[in-house]
């Protein structure tokens, strides 16, 4: 693991210009290389996504005039030093540099320590801006963690180097999909992970109580704060996946459920969350889709992602909980394959910025 | 383990009033506290299911009258003592006594011995009519573990129970779906499950390179045999899923990708078997939900399991592949809680009717 390197805008003093109604929401552009600037352009071409937060991009100017050009976007970017000086719109795309300029000349679809190192910094420089609150929220595209291993940082994934950055020991990634008919409750589905990068070997050794505690009182704060309108006729309800199949059947599959998961449940239970389990996943994570729990919580990736990704795969937002800071990003990858030509999906992070902002606005609701 | 206990009924000579194009299937009673009885008996009433093959219910005849009572069909129950004699008709239920009147004694939606005792005997007797080719299939309603093994059968599901039954080492659970729009290729998708019933620790330590090939043949054959219309335009397209997530990202979650599953990927392709992975789970199970696969090989019960019941939960069917018999069964469960209303949902069954019949009529497909 690395320190967070030094950024290059001159950091602005908290101002107060953005509301609760209007949240400000800074975008990172992901790796460079990768389909994340092509989506920043498409999806700000949507009036829709400006209606729900002023918005900043977070990383290399040129680059997002080159992704605007390609995909035949009608905004200019104007280069921004005070986040609280942007304005957004269609047609007016305020980006804050940030990493050097090497990241220009990191050719398409490919890893490279180049772009792994602007991912980086965009990613520090939107993180310091929500931990001084010049920003009321950060939405991620997708780096590449081979390049950003090769720029020097060795994190498994966004997740963890976030928690870093914001200096927190513990965190969780919910998949989250908005509600909609015949997927999820009145404020949609979520499936927070209690393990995540990780061989699948080591998942039974990283799993205990506490943690499954911390993902619950997260879900049960998540769920409460994405549902703005007050959709939900009580608490939000919770399910907690089995780590084995059938739930270990009586012990007879393993002894986790009895050992940390069915703890975790009633001390869940106890602190007013309304949750039920563990329940074997292959039919908790249906009578979720069907709209009987709000929010479920994976003992391990698979089991949430694979769900998740079935059910809505392009309108999947990736939000990390625990953190000080609002941040949500899409659930796809770089996609190197498919980068730069100016086609891929941009639907996940209109939904990204779409749930940050809605998470932004209810931050000041206390966790639980 | 214990030994198949004897049965009741009077063993036919195999005769050949069975013919490939209509063959005859056995289909067990399950457990008779549970869903079973009335699921058959809903079946039963539906002339597309007789259009199929000619059937044979194995179990205590008592119980199939009541269960058709239940739910107000019009088949008359008909115990029969030879196999070969049966025909049946949505007027008409052939039911070959197995097992001991004690199953007649047993409450509705609980886990009685006798229970276990019943399911376990009815298989045994559907078993050995398929293996003495008196029946070309067996169709088996749900048993509850818990009363099977209440009964002194401890087994961790009917997969393992058939496999010593049939006195065969290796064995494995395909679910599959049969074809419809949106979901898989033109001969439907199958998921192989590498490891199944037991708890997610043991799982890596489970997984070899030679099991992983036998499941890829297992999925090849059966997928060939399922193509009855030969609609699939060549070979069918197995995929691997990963064990880790993001397939091990090059190593960094564990190795299992390296040391087992490329080398089965490698000794399958090389065995003329059309695969390709180890791909990560989330990304090959939504490939192949739309269509890029014909199957695929899960290595875990939750990565399979989540996935094809969120695609068709009651349609779903459960293949035992590597039997020297043909078998399907329903994918749910007793459904203790439900049982005896006469509401049980049916279509499950439907599906496992027909998907022995096609196998059953394609078994002199000779396995790759």
């Amino acid at each position: 693991m690395t320190s967070p390197a030094p950024f290059v805008y001159a950091p602005g003093v908290p101002v107060e210009c953005h509301t609760m109604n209007q949240p400000r929401l800074a975008i990172t552009l992901g790796d460079p290389a990768g389909i994340g600037p092509e989506v920043i352009a498409r999806a700000w071409g949507q009036a829709e996504v400006h209606a729900e937060a002023e918005l900043l991009v977070v990383g290399q100017p040129e680059i997002m005039k080159r992704a605007v050009a390609l995909v035949g976007g009608s905004a200019v970017v104007v280069e921004c030093r005070e986040p609280d000086l942007a304005r957004s719109s269609t047609q007016h795309m305020p980006c804050l540099a940030a990493g050097s300029a090497d990241a220009l000349k990191v050719p398409a679809g490919v890893h490279d320590a180049r772009g792994g190192q602007a991912a980086y910094d965009a990613l520090c420089a939107a993180t310091r801006l929500a931990l001084s609150g010049q920003v009321d929220g950060i939405v991620t595209a997708p780096l590449s963690k081979a390049a950003l291993a090769a720029a020097g940082h060795d994190y498994p994934g966004h997740t963890e180097l976030l928690a870093e950055l914001c200096g927190v020991d513990d965190s969780a990634m919910m998949l989250y999909l908005p509600s909609r008919p015949g997927v999820g409750g009145p404020a949609g589905l979520g499936v927070v992970h209690a393990t995540l990068h990780m061989a699948l070997r080591d998942v039974p050794h990283k799993l205990n109580t506490a943690r499954i505690v911390n993902c619950l009182r997260w879900a049960d704060d998540a769920m409460r704060r994405l549902d703005t309108d007050g959709r939900l006729p009580g608490p939000p309800r919770i399910g907690v996946c089995s780590l084995n199949p059938h739930a270990g059947e009586h012990g007879l599959f393993g002894d986790e459920e009895q050992r940390f998961i069915t703890p975790a449940v009633e001390q869940g239970a106890a602190a007013g969350i309304h949750v039920a389990g563990p329940l074997p996943a292959d039919t908790l994570l249906i009578r979720a889709r069907d709209g009987e729990f709000d929010a479920a919580v994976a003992m391990f990736h698979d089991q949430g992602h694979v769900a998740l990704k079935l059910l809505g795969m392009h309108r999947a937002v990736n939000i990390t909980l625990g953190l000080p800071i609002v941040r949500t990003s899409v659930a796809h990858g770089t996609a190197f394959d498919r980068a730069w030509q100016g086609t891929a999906e941009f639907a996940g992070m209109i939904e990204a910025v779409r749930v940050a902002a809605r998470l932004a606005r209810r931050a000041e609701a206390a966790p639980r």
